[in-house]
């Protein structure tokens, strides 16, 4: 079959999400994942190979379905949001857990890695809609901040969220020397030891038992984790705002909701 | 830039050898092989990881590449083989290694994983060129018995082909178990002894010194290489036979020579 135009928003929203699964099983081959969602992890279950094949099929997939919608400005956002991701990806590879990371590279990284494919979804559904160009940019706008939002959320949750709690599984981003927000603002806000400490673990990859218990103590110290889930409420305030072009009804409702969501994960 | 019409057909030959350049990245982690092309494989200088994301990236600038020549159709042909691709690198993966294999299903092994995208990557051009439906069909017959030949030779040299040349780099597809067409030709050919043989080290991948040595000898005594080459030869001609529609001139001579090109590497 060649052609869904009533539908396109239907098959667009499923090649989005094949996408994105095409993303998490090659991103969990190569950072060696072993859990996903709470879960086992595809690659774990099934090896890497399947993981790679199939997410390849997927974005294969998602590639015919998106064509088959048969509108040429909607393969265009998504694909520059394909291409982005995946640059992000690889730039992300070659460079060094760098501790001198500043906010605003670290915006650029988490465009790339989350928020620019939140944008591309929102913003295919009003312009295979012919809503027109303001819409089309609000729904960009509210994509990219919702996406900011709920990575800073994840980073946030990555360290036990605002609100210190033990029993959730925590530290991954720390075992993997990433540099995120929290991270970013404990540096900033920290003593030349507190400073050493950070760039032992992340960077040199130096990590002794209980450095987690500290590192999380740094940063509910510092503040650092609550300003991080403020920053994100502060997104997602943005992204509401951002939906005051559209009409009030059962599906702006739907997207404020979305927002509700994303951050009180954390709360 | 968005929009490249003029060059399209430059465009849409770069966007396959990006595409076929990101198979080949993720074939060898895969099959976890060492080499490609003679040289080290990118997964040994560069490793796994590295190879999983460039083919993703090539992918995403491949697809952003194909919807900046604005065809709508070329992107559907181009969508389709890559979900073929996909779909048929996945497959195999499920699949034992069955030395029951018949002909036809090995046409439609090797139409998946070489045929669909030379047959796509020459149907493309007579497309945006709007050269009509004659000439595009037999552009994409064209590629498609390449693609056949291009398969079976590289088969055949795969036991060194049809003059047996041991200092060539031989025998990959016997360890890993492949039921390629010259094997299923010994198998029909051979005694209820060399069925064994053939099932021990391909079915049960039991492979002792000398294996790949009797292998070969079995390949040449029956006939089974120089018939895989003839196949080979056959849908070259066949190949050759589409082009009758194309008027005479130097681009239907380089696509002879093509042809020609990929036969030789067995004479």
């Amino acid at each position: 079959m060649f052609g869904y135009e009533g539908e396109g928003h239907v098959i667009l929203a499923a090649s989005v999400e094949f996408m994105h699964t095409a993303t998490l099983l090659h991103d969990d081959v190569v950072d060696e994942s072993d859990m996903r969602r709470g879960k086992l992890a595809a690659r774990k279950l099934w090896g890497n190979q399947a993981s790679v094949l199939v997410g390849d099929y997927l974005l294969g997939q998602a590639f015919k379905m998106m064509v088959d919608v048969r509108s040429l400005e909607a393969l265009r956002i998504l694909s520059e949001a394909s291409a982005i991701i995946a640059e992000g990806e690889v730039l992300q590879l070659g460079a060094a857990q760098d501790t001198t990371t500043t906010y605003d590279m670290y915006l650029r990284v988490i465009e790339a890695k989350t928020a620019a494919l939140f944008a591309a979804a929102c913003e295919v559904s009003p312009e295979i809609a012919d809503k027109g160009d303001e819409m089309r940019a609000a729904a960009r706008k509210f994509g990219l901040e919702l996406g900011y939002a709920f990575q800073l959320v994840d980073d946030a949750l990555d360290y036990g969220g605002a609100t210190v709690d033990l029993g959730k599984d925590v530290g991954d981003d720390f075992h993997e020397g990433k540099i995120t927000l929290p991270v970013i603002y404990a540096m900033e806000r920290g003593s030349d030891e507190d400073k050493a400490f950070w760039k032992r673990c992340l960077e040199d990859g130096d990590i002794k038992d209980g450095d987690l218990d500290h590192a999380i103590k740094l940063l509910k110290d510092t503040g650092a984790l609550a300003d991080t889930v403020q920053r994100a409420r502060d997104y997602g305030a943005s992204a509401i705002d951002a939906l005051s072009v559209f009409p009030d009804g059962p599906a702006k409702q739907a997207l404020k909701e979305a927002v509700d969501f994303c951050i009180a994960r954390v709360s």
